[in-house]
């Protein structure tokens, strides 16, 4: 795939459609980014910073109000699913094309054409989003740069079908695992099989009935769900190990503390190893800058069903909303697309309110 | 490892430490190959043929009975235990004491020192047993040249602590599949876990009463075991599939297809595909020439509880047992040893029951 210099004279559909075709999967992200620096150094309204793969760039307007336009640039791995393709109906199809290059796509073309913004405008696009929490962009500029990410409120360009979606799901996820003693398989009744003693775990999680909760208005839909299983080692061998990656899912009234507790009193008696966790968020639509935005922009508000980083900029103390052309249900699906409408109507209603 | 002739003066405990010198993993057993022909062709009283590393040599009297005394010369990869190792209690340590060089070293005794036996004998040495079953070079034989292991019985020396072992498992694999419906794990609701579907798969493994079932007095135990599961594709995706390997064990009343059968009623109403599968041996000890052959050794005889060649004799209509000093228990381990006593025993035994 060549690596062309990106053109942000493109409107975002025909933008985000260069971006699919720019291949980006976690950990690969470098050439894309580079382009993307090298597309904002050229305008002369922003300055530029860089951290890994991760960009970052920002008018300095003396504006009374500072606000974030976030993106990752990264995707899951492809599937058969790129170059992109446009269809007669005006969908773009491809790796990326909801979660969430149409929506970075939105970011460049706002950074690109609306040079004097009524509010003073950062740009973040950052790397490694779509796999463990410990790799994420966002987090490392959380961590290193976090006067980079001040501001009064911030909009991650996240696929919500165009809502506005406030809050997140919290995300943690564990092993659980047993143990046995091998044996030949011919003799089976010398070993213990530790892939029979996971039954009751497959068990539970089958059994298991997820919570649905109300926060300001918005109803969070829970999850708990087996994500991998591995044992055994050669097939004449009884095994003397399995393990299951279960991902929990939680509404933001939980504590990432309070969900562990959960997950290890469901599978109580096994042994429960946290891998990786990250908090949810709070819908927080009472802060005044978020009640600014919903105003503004008239869509419709709505919880969101899946761990985004709203919730980094949410502990930062930075309100945080989730607004995107991308279908949430695409993501990470060979089937991933967007309507070309969808793209153009999010740049202008973007523009609009930064402008007004 | 310097490749020396055979010494085949040597008493069998003592050939048994000169052919562990020796390595023979499967796949490199050429060099011992050559080495058994030489000193076979070395015996005026046999004729000698080779197929691949295969040798086979047999005494042409004309007695009204033949006899088969078959061995493996392939091991296990070595695991930090060759040379051998002679201890001061009498036990010889190293790769190949017990599965099955000392049964070789007792095969190659009998050769060299018993020239007119009241049977007439057939020697079978092959290589490629402890590997896929495709590859047995018994196998080869038994396709390529049926007519050298023609015979009224077989002895197969492989260990069995110097019991008389008859008949053996059958031995079945299949895999159990789940499918289910990729979808974002935030968003579960709109997937299909095909993990937690493996649920009742575990269930029905481990709650299975495996039978035991006596036939000509010996006892079979019979085993279904997963040796393997795999589940899942990323961290945050609901699994569209799982598959459970599963081995089946079974009593030697049974034949392939009964227990195929067998399996696919355990698990009814998931999708069953047979990867593997090979057949039991009857015991046949009321056979004749099997009945005498345990009148006059007057050892214990038990059933198998493991798929061996056995079954291969048992398939040409050749009733076999397994006899050999090694300790099965032992085989494939880091720690395999053989006592010296058992060799001599079982050379003893052996040439006393071939010149009585």
């Amino acid at each position: 795939m060549e690596h062309r210099a990106l053109d942000l004279s493109l409107d975002a559909a025909r933008l985000t459609a260069q971006l699919v075709d720019f291949p980006s999967v976690s950990g690969d992200e470098q050439a894309l980014a580079d382009a993307i620096e090298q597309a904002l150094r050229a305008l002369p309204h922003l300055t530029v910073d860089r951290d890994g793969d991760a960009v970052v760039a920002r008018t300095n307007l003396g504006r009374a109000e500072r606000v974030v336009l976030a993106g990752h640039i990264d995707t899951v791995p492809i599937a058969d699913n790129v170059p992109s393709r446009l269809d007669a109906d005006g969908v773009l199809w491809g790796c990326g094309t909801s979660d969430m290059k149409s929506g970075v796509a939105v970011q460049l073309r706002v950074a690109a054409t609306v040079p004097a913004p009524n509010r003073d405008l950062t740009f973040v696009f950052y790397d490694h989003e779509e796999v463990a929490a410990e790799l994420n962009g966002l987090k490392r500029l959380v961590e290193r740069h976090p006067q980079w990410l001040a501001a009064d409120f911030a909009v991650l360009l996240e696929p919500t079908d165009a809502k506005i979606e406030g809050g997140c799901q919290g995300t943690l996820r564990v092993r659980v695992e047993t143990t046995g003693r091998r044996a030949h398989s011919a003799r089976s009744w010398l070993g213990e099989n530790a892939i029979h003693k996971a039954a009751p775990i497959l068990d539970r999680l089958a059994g298991y009935l997820p919570r649905q909760v109300d926060i300001d208005g918005l109803r969070y839909r829970e999850g708990l769900n087996a994500v991998r299983i591995d044992g055994g080692h050669a097939t004449n061998v009884i095994p003397d190990f399995c393990a299951v990656t279960v991902n929990f899912r939680f509404a933001p009234d939980r504590s990432e503390e309070a969900a562990l507790a959960h997950v290890r009193e469901v599978f109580d008696g096994f042994e429960v190893t946290l891998t990786d966790s990250a908090p949810g968020a709070l819908p927080g639509l009472s802060h005044p800058a978020a009640a600014a935005f919903v105003a503004a922009l008239g869509v419709e508000v709505a919880p969101k069903d899946a761990w985004t980083d709203v919730a980094r900029f949410s502990a930062l103390g930075v309100p945080a909303v989730n607004y995107g052309p991308g279908d949430p249900k695409l993501a990470h699906t060979r089937e991933e697309h967007v309507a070309v409408d969808a793209v153009l109507t999010a740049e202008e209603r973007l523009r609009a309110w930064l402008t007004a």
